[in-house]
């Protein structure tokens, strides 16, 4: 098992990056080269969050909705110019969306994951999971619940004005830099988890228990404010409740809304 | 183990449903029936799907993200005018969101988990993964990344003309519409590979390895277009590459680009 952990590790890093690019996200090379360095893990796909603008088939017409055109891609911030310019190119039915961070860690061991996945959600990755395959291959996928998804033309007509553009463009700068702060969160969750394993490993006491969540807070950037770290605790407790609890219909809904108003213009 | 899982499904299912509304939500309650009707499962919450419309404080504001109002809540397809009377109440920053099915699965053994996840694939719900807790708890949660989430006024102040609000009430209605066509697919997927999975534990021999993909053709009910069970396919096969194939940066892009053009007017 462990041999066969290994040799797909030596197998995934020794492969031509088949991405686009050719080369992870700049503002993911240090969490992808820190999990890589870690033997226990290899990431198998990433994207550090993107501001995309989609011109899709209209729905009334039979072109598959596959054959869909991409207007315009950044992984940085963008201006209203930048989505102007690329919503005047649509002819059929443009899309803004934001897509947050996401990670894709293979894991040599169930507990490997399960602290992957706790490391996620402690940093605010409230849709991570794990995928557990049939051949043993076991992966924490790293998703944010955080998005953004707004039709601006119909058939290559606008259906918004431009101040709404604007608008929209502040709204998804800011989901930008909220994501790059959980970035930061995961990464210094993610350096700390792995050192008290290690520590573990070595037979060195680690941390008392409740150390776990002191990293939510002792290691989020300089100039968080004091909501921020709240925030980190609530969403954790609310994870915890919704996981263990049992809550039906508008229940899961428990969650939804504590999403929502997190999410809301973060 | 075994007694731990009957006693934590005993303890759930004489739960109070300490939902707002009580109860589970119509569309999926023949799901949770067949879920907890298994001995190697039972449903700690779920959600069929909605449409709401949520008020959120404006990001200028000092109010905490949590304090936002609920305008309007849908289970079924609304009309433009439910939007607008909604819109209309919002004094802060309106947010018109579709939330897709959510459903979390508590399983027996890490095999339950995983049959769990392969239907909720295989059905589309592309974004569900497991959790195991450090005391033994395994849940799957199936997920969708169908979404929707438009930004409808600032400071109280409506941002977008009423023809908008009618082309996204009929987008919202669409991706609910397409919300109740897979977790029919799901409900159907699931009770073959219980079946299937029955079968097994009888040692009478089970269908060829290729019958689980049969089951996302066979079973999409019927008048869905051949495309659509041709989406189901690519969809599991991206997934499956995504999974084990080593790709970076714009890579997991793979992955997001199918689900752009498959969510995009579903």
């Amino acid at each position: 098992m462990d041999r066969t952990f290994s040799q797909w590790k030596k197998q995934c890093l020794n492969k031509l990056d088949l991405s686009k690019k050719g080369s992870v996200d700049q503002d993911i090379e240090h969490v992808v080269s820190l999990l890589n360095s870690c033997e226990e893990y290899f990431t198998t796909s990433s994207c550090s969050g993107r501001i995309i603008l989609i011109d899709g088939a209209p729905e009334s017409s039979d072109v598959q909705k596959q054959n869909c055109v991409w207007l315009f891609v950044s992984h940085k911030t963008c201006t209203s110019d930048d989505l102007m310019t690329a919503v005047a190119k649509s002819s059929g039915d443009a899309v803004l969306k934001f897509e947050p961070f996401v990670l894709h860690v293979q894991c040599r061991r169930l507990e490997d994951a399960q602290l992957m996945h706790s490391v996620a959600i402690n940093s605010g990755f409230r849709n991570s999971g794990l995928t557990v395959s049939k051949t043993g291959k076991i992966i924490t996928a790293v998703r944010s619940t955080h998005g953004l998804e707004v039709p601006l033309s119909h058939e290559g007509k606008l259906l918004v004005e431009h101040k709404y553009i604007n608008f929209l463009t502040q709204i998804a700068n800011q989901k930008m830099e909220e994501n790059l702060r959980r970035i930061h969160r995961f990464f210094q969750n993610l350096q700390s988890a792995l050192t008290v394993e290690k520590l573990q490993t070595l037979q060195i006491p680690g941390p008392p228990a409740s150390q776990e969540l002191q990293y939510s807070s002792n290691l989020l950037e300089t100039g968080t404010e004091e909501k921020d770290k709240t925030s980190v605790y609530k969403r954790r407790r609310k994870r915890d409740q919704h996981q263990t609890d049992c809550f039906h219909g508008d229940s899961s809904s428990g969650l939804h809304d504590l999403d929502d108003c997190l999410d809301l213009f973060t």
